[in-house]
């Protein structure tokens, strides 16, 4: 890693951290350690070991041990990483640390094992590498120090630092602000407290929040309150963002949505995924290239891909790529982007609108695409419109009579032609709105669909309820670290929440439900938003594969599907597969992904 | 493995299974696939792809590889596993299948694919291979089939199965019955529906159903009803169950609790653990065999071990079996067993007795142990006692004053030394009861010691409130597959529940707190309990460390502590440390694990 990172002009840098009473010793049964035993909130089961002092000595051997290591094998910066709320900050803590021996108590005594690890390491790695230390300067609550006490530290271990990266916030709860999501987050959040770290330091500084546009960055590095730019999720979304940077093409950058959908991935789905960029994680086992595009072995061919949602969008810039001789893009609806049209519209989520505003302006730039929307297409229209590949990319919708995961059938009086009974697209797309001033949102699926609505529909003056088949409100968004904020936003606007409800049948101003022992249970309300589950628009693509012999008749060579419209999912997910089918359209079956190289791990982070 | 298997005059089986709905694909990032487009439960973000027939062929064809790989390699028995609510159960199930093709719909449709499918392995296989099928007969509920069809499956299918391997119940909610945990689930408590399929079958039988007695398994196949004992969590408990049964060495069988520790650490924490058997999951990383121990190099030594809870129990005992010249076990109270003199006294955890029982009967055979109890020793009476080697065991309790994860401090008024505030072992050891009718159990930790008490004072005529600050109601049970029917039993048994609560300050007759809002609240209680976390008894262990001189007078060379006492954790952890201190008592830094073998894998297991 660090001869690829040499090679390339870079510096390779290490995070060493101990994570303390945060730690997952599942696997190797250690007990948790920690400067004082108390719990932690997310495992409190494991109650850590205070530590004696042969732990401090032993941890900070293996610190020396690592860095020694790290540097041996040709690293540049070697970190002593603190973060949020890890070991070293655990000590410099007072919500962590209760300690009454030399470190626990005064602030310098509460700074000894950082510092101490510090001199150790400088000693260890000496002028061959830089030290750098993570470090949360304000802990936003109690789990953390104050802006005061961070500053004093950055003053007090200034000698022994190459770099400060520093961040805000800790890990518990409301106070977990680290990656913090487009929905509640503005660019540079973080600079209101990391902004002021150069009163203490005149060394470099990197700072991270949400940092994706080239002029925002260039202004902070101006203004000499950061030196670096630290950009994970940036440059997850794009790769090529610093260079696209130094060569100014700024136009080309994949600007983060700050969706959060990789951290969620990565810690709950052993595999890191992107939104934006479909590439992410299948560099190494699918061999793909961000930026790099094959020429299709049957390039000469036009393809027709029906539906401009982002699956389609995705699938249609990547042939073009490839280059086929044309990609037709033809949408139904007056403008493209499928459900991103009113998904961004919901509260908070209008970041991720740049999934249609970035593939448009590739797409714009490409001369073998043609994009035609307000254009819907039969069969046979399909079938004569001349392309000898056809890919269906049609979408889905949400179920109009509340069928759901939990009783696999529609809900008795679920009827989206009624007035009272309403669904995403007719709340978001056709203006449908409930006759009454108290609504109920019902939600099977727990992501974004739901609570946005809710909010949404609580900002317009409605008395909403939110209620979930699920045992948490929203339980997806506690994977993109957006739960809690969420459900107190919720709470801010006056969305009543209930779990563990089952609902079983819908009157007008009455419906009636279970709890999660079968209790019966009713809720007034005027009428109901069903966001119960999706279901494929397969129509086209069924009617068109049931007669193959007319599409032989008219030349069409194969017939293939990708995004919601195989399988209503994770929007990356069917950015992914239009990205999958487009990078495989040459190979003997597309329609079967190619195997690809299993990534092994050795354990897997604590969700 | 195959080869291994065979080479112990044992048969090697292989379980190939389709998880269709249920399947994990973050990893893959394949559509689900599933009979009908219907949501899982378990994921409902990710909707499946309903199956067409190429998909159908495809996995047909999938199964036949792999069961002629399987076999090719030297196994004996492929499964075409359909277990509780996978693939082809999910075709036979009408709850998962909605198709109006001739995979659906009647019976015979329904039953079509995996009839399809077991004849195209048996085609595959010949009659080098039997061919199992396991299947739950009776869903206990809408995920699955109900028994007269699940009857009528072993019918149908009977000629192309050589082994029936049967089970009752789904992946839903409280039909989720599949290693039943010992505190709702007597041993052979499937049997009332998998006992009937011999009326279907002449073929051989497999059932599970939590038997760990030899007499009960003898009992059963005596009786005609099952050829074969279906026994994972009991071969964990002791890997060498048949062989001691084979032998007559009833006494020696280590019995399997029924706590699923397994599961909850296969599935959620990368490594199989057992309460009973700290050798579980370390024979190939540790290297550690269940059976045989080592002579210690230090044997000629006197040990001595303070406390007989878990870890002291199971330390003493493996190092008596590794030939230390005496082990003396000291303890304070009247009888051995630590907090399992009470935790076994909550409802339903009876055979949780079993950790202490099997160790007693195990220390009562070894000559070189001597068992003392109702002996509390200061610091100066074990530096005299006359053992070179000195190991606390000395437990934890639960903190009498609030302490707790979420706010790292006490409650304002929480004094266990006060008629209304009670701990769980004041509750359970000192028959300390609440003054009035009014009890609210506070929990901290999440697993079974808050909710046993709460049932057992609702049991008692209390009106009991459970109340935590964490998001569930005992979250941890969720992980060992207890949580709903344990928040059914609570529920049945009038206990109210609250989530997400946070008690600020406990007076005579009220209880204030603030909800995950921090929104005030109000409970009136006439006592409470406090859960919160527990803290180690470590005081004697400070004293002797900080003596050191005074230890080395009295010719003591070494001083570790174990279990609790060092950091109160799961029961099946403190064991592990015990016996671990034990199997390295002669190595360099016995207070300092062994490096193990680090495990690999692929992918980890939806939770």
């Amino acid at each position: 890693m660090c001869e690829t990172a040499h090679a390339h002009a870079s510096l390779a840098g290490i995070e060493l951290v101990h994570t303390g009473v945060h730690g997952e010793t599942r696997e190797s049964r250690w007990p948790l350690v920690a400067p004082s035993q108390l719990a932690s909130y997310y495992a409190p089961l494991a109650v850590p070991k205070a530590m004696e002092l042969e732990d401090v000595r032993r941890i900070q051997a293996d610190w020396v041990r690592a860095a020694r290591q790290a540097r041996s094998v040709g690293f540049d910066v070697v970190y002593v990483y603190g973060g949020h709320s890890y070991l070293p900050l655990q000590f410099l803590s007072p919500f962590y640390n209760k300690r009454t021996d030399e470190y626990g108590g005064s602030f310098e005594n509460r700074a000894r094992f950082w510092l101490e690890t510090l001199e150790l390491v400088r000693e260890a790695v000496g002028d061959e590498c830089a030290i750098a230390v993570r470090l949360s300067v304000h802990g936003l609550g109690p789990a953390g120090v104050e802006l005061e006490e961070g500053l004093a530290f950055v003053r007090l271990a200034d000698h022994l630092v190459d770099l400060w990266d520093v961040t805000v916030g800790a890990l518990v709860g409301l106070t977990r602000v680290d990656s913090g999501a487009s929905r509640f987050f503005a660019e540079g959040y973080q600079l209101a407290w990391t902004g002021r770290v150069r009163e203490a330091t005149a060394k470099p500084i990197v700072g991270v929040g949400r940092f994706t546009s080239p002029d925002t960055m260039a202004e902070v590095v101006r203004s000499g309150r950061l030196d670096l730019i630290g950009a994970a999720r940036p440059s997850i979304a794009d790769p090529f963002l610093p260079k696209k940077i130094e060569e100014g093409r700024y136009g080309e950058i994949r600007e983060c949505i700050g969706c959060n959908v990789c951290y969620s991935r990565f810690v709950h789905g052993n595999h890191l995924g992107c939104t934006q960029n479909a590439t992410a994680g299948e560099e190494y086992r699918r061999g793909w290239h961000p930026e790099r595009f094959q020429r299709a072995a049957n390039a000469d061919r036009d393809v027709l891909v029906v539906g401009a949602g982002p699956a389609g969008m995705e699938c249609a810039l990547v042939l073009a790529r490839r280059g086929l001789r044309r990609v037709h893009l033809v949408e139904a609806e007056g403008e493209i982007g499928g459900l991103m049209r009113w998904v961004a519209q919901l509260p908070g989520l209008g970041e991720w609108a740049r999934i249609v505003n970035w593939r448009k302006a590739q797409l714009d730039r490409l001369e073998n695409v043609e994009v035609l929307c307000a254009t819907r297409l039969d069969t046979r229209a399909v079938r004569e419109y001349g392309a000898e590949i056809v890919i269906c990319a049609t979408g889905a919708h949400w179920a109009k009579d509340g069928l759901n995961a939990l009783t696999h059938q529609p809900i008795a009086g679920a009827d989206a032609t009624l007035a009272h009974v309403l669904t995403p697209e007719q709340v978001m797309l056709d203006g449908k709105r409930p006759p009454g001033q108290r609504v109920v949102v019902y939600d099977g699926e727990g992501y974004f669909t739901a609570a946005g609505i809710a909010e949404l529909l609580a900002q317009e003056g409605h008395q909403v309820q939110l209620v979930t088949c699920l045992e948490q409100t929203a339980p997806v968004c506690d994977q993109t670290l957006e739960g809690p904020l969420l459900r107190q936003r919720l709470h801010e606007a006056g969305v009543r929440t209930h779990r563990n409800v089952t609902l079983t049948a819908i009157e007008p101003g009455l419906l009636t439900g279970e709890d999660e022992f079968s209790e019966p249970l009713e809720l007034e309300a005027d009428a109901v938003v069903l966001c119960t589950q999706r279901l494929s628009d397969d129509t086209l693509y069924h009617q068109l594969r049931a007669d193959e012999e007319a599409l032989r008749a008219e030349r069409v060579e194969a017939l293939y599907r990708i995004g919601d419209c195989v399988a209503p999912r994770l929007i990356a997910d069917v950015i992914f597969d239009g990205h999958r089918l487009a990078r495989e359209i040459d190979t003997d079956n597309p329609a079967v992904p190619l195997p690809y190289k299993r990534e092994r791990m050795v354990v897997s982070p604590r969700p």
